[in-house]
């Protein structure tokens, strides 16, 4: 576990071509030669904080002790503000834009903090690099950082607990809903696009080519379909909303 | 050499996006702190463990000591066994469901396991990260692994030395053959979609656009265009078996 | 500072599949267990040496001492010299083929040599994996390296300080000028498909959907637009010259 917090886990919306990744990667070990460093996921839904948000909640859920670095950020420069977010033995850093909001409503205990130090440099629109990175780095390294403790979130506190929405699709066309799994009854139906799906176990407990649904390895309920692509079966799917019965 | 042997190196068919390579990179931190990871390949052939295990074999040619993670797995969750496998000092972890066939016929010595401890976790669809990664991370720490001696492959061993297709198309339009260089002399002719080619060291030493064939970094035949790309000049290399004569 | 020395930045047009950039981080492991490899960029503009030198140039000067791995490098295999550049304690290593001739007109101390060493193995293709990684490795840990001092490059020199050029799209959509950000006053205009851009200083300074300028984060002069896709609204921008006025 102590070595989990050495690490740090980035989740971003960067894609995982261009120098954003590997500048923000650079700028962490300019601060900390000992933080090593996972890109656990680098294209979440692209300046849509929303949806990437109930990816990170239900991501962060398979983890111990560990440090997230999240930069979903399409209003980088303006003014809202930049967050160190603590529960559970595990430390997030990023904006506050509605990406840390789902944390917030699924666990009880949550420390807000708003951090105070400046980001270097003269750029104003890369505070994964100039900024988040140098505190995501001095976490694991245990140093000072200078930050206010804050009660609430400015962005997404309306949201609810879980979305029922598609918010991700995998490379394999699988499309993962807001929903945490372990809410939902195994004999529970999901309806989506008119259509009324059953819980399978697994990809080949149904018949080639049939969708259903299941509990991802992230924890959330998953649409798939054995040996084929849900989001081809299911074109419509960014503009359904997943309901259960 | 030493060195080699803390190093993982992932094969398998996740994408670059999505969670699934950080989250398996995580699962081996956890397991050793001392293992480091390099992704060798993330966009093998998607749940093709055939075309994999052909570019798998050739890969690791290019090896000395190392540990290899490969995750090809349609079948995830099903009966098929997970396998350790070792061979001229390599260490190979994966599913039995035909991605060891190659390496299985190309190598005299080899010697097959399979692995007894159970998936960590509820989940029964990533295996990579709840079962394989931890075992790739005791090897390279020389941790005890319960496993038993098996003796044939459960999957492939119908598939020969070699493969007559195209195994892979790489970034730069590249198309990869399951044969191996070595065994084919270069006064040789490789046909494919009514074409015969000849074999040329590099691109420069063809005309620009004309098409050639090589032996390519992996040490497999490869059908290259100079200053072109082949999977757009032999648009279907997918259904085309390759001969040589 | 010393950490950084430590640390090899890989410049590459590989792309993020394929085994390339794997294997070559491989080959840095295997000479260099001390070594940290971050990729700072896989998709350099594809055998394009031109356009990935001013991005190169341009990433470069956002780091401090550092040692680059650059490959774009179409002509691999013919006599194009193999280079080491030293400058302002940076170290890049890759071709003689115009990468590093936007780096040579924009640095007024630099330091060229030949690489002496020859490629390990017998494919001819890949310097990546079998040439340069070695160079860097050693590089980084201090070690000799066989070399020849030489003064000018081989291609590229008439090339000048700037390019006025979009030579690479970003994940977003944004459009990367060649030009340096600082040699260009606020209150200039941007031309570019007959269009004139206005500077502002971030995304959320202009109304939702319009097209601006600004110095981004490397440093150059990028076209963007608020909320869209500047790719999108300039679909010609590969034909565009980008003047100034």
């Amino acid at each position: 576990m102590e070595s989990e917090m050495n690490t740090i886990l980035t989740f971003t919306d960067f894609g995982t071509t261009g120098p954003y990744l590997g500048q923000m990667e650079a700028a962490i070990k300019r601060e900390s030669a000992a933080a090593s460093v996972i890109h656990l996921q680098s294209d979440a839904p692209v300046c849509n904080p929303k949806s990437a948000g109930y990816l990170l909640a239900a991501l962060a859920n398979q983890f111990d002790e560990a440090v997230f670095l999240c930069v979903v950020d399409p209003g980088v420069g303006s003014e809202r503000r930049p967050l160190v977010v603590e529960s559970q033995g595990q430390w997030f850093v990023g904006p506050d834009n509605g990406l840390f909001a789902p944390l917030f409503h699924q666990r009880e205990e949550l420390n807000l903090y708003r951090i105070l130090q400046q980001p270097r440099g003269d750029s104003q629109t890369f505070h994964g690099r100039d900024l988040f990175a140098s505190i995501a780095a001095k976490i694991t390294d245990k140093q000072y950082i200078a930050m206010d403790s804050v009660s609430k979130l400015e962005v997404g506190v309306e949201w609810g607990e879980d979305l029922h929405e598609i918010i991700y699709v995998d490379h394999f066309g699988n499309l993962f809903t807001g929903l945490r799994g372990w809410q939902i009854q195994r004999s529970a139906r999901v309806h989506i696009a008119g259509r009324e799906l059953s819980w399978a176990p697994r990809f080949d407990a149904v018949t080639q080519g049939e969708a259903f649904w299941y509990i991802n390895s992230c924890g959330l309920v998953e649409i798939a379909v054995n040996g084929g692509r849900a989001d081809l079966l299911f074109p419509e799917y960014r503009n359904e909303s997943i309901n259960i019965s």
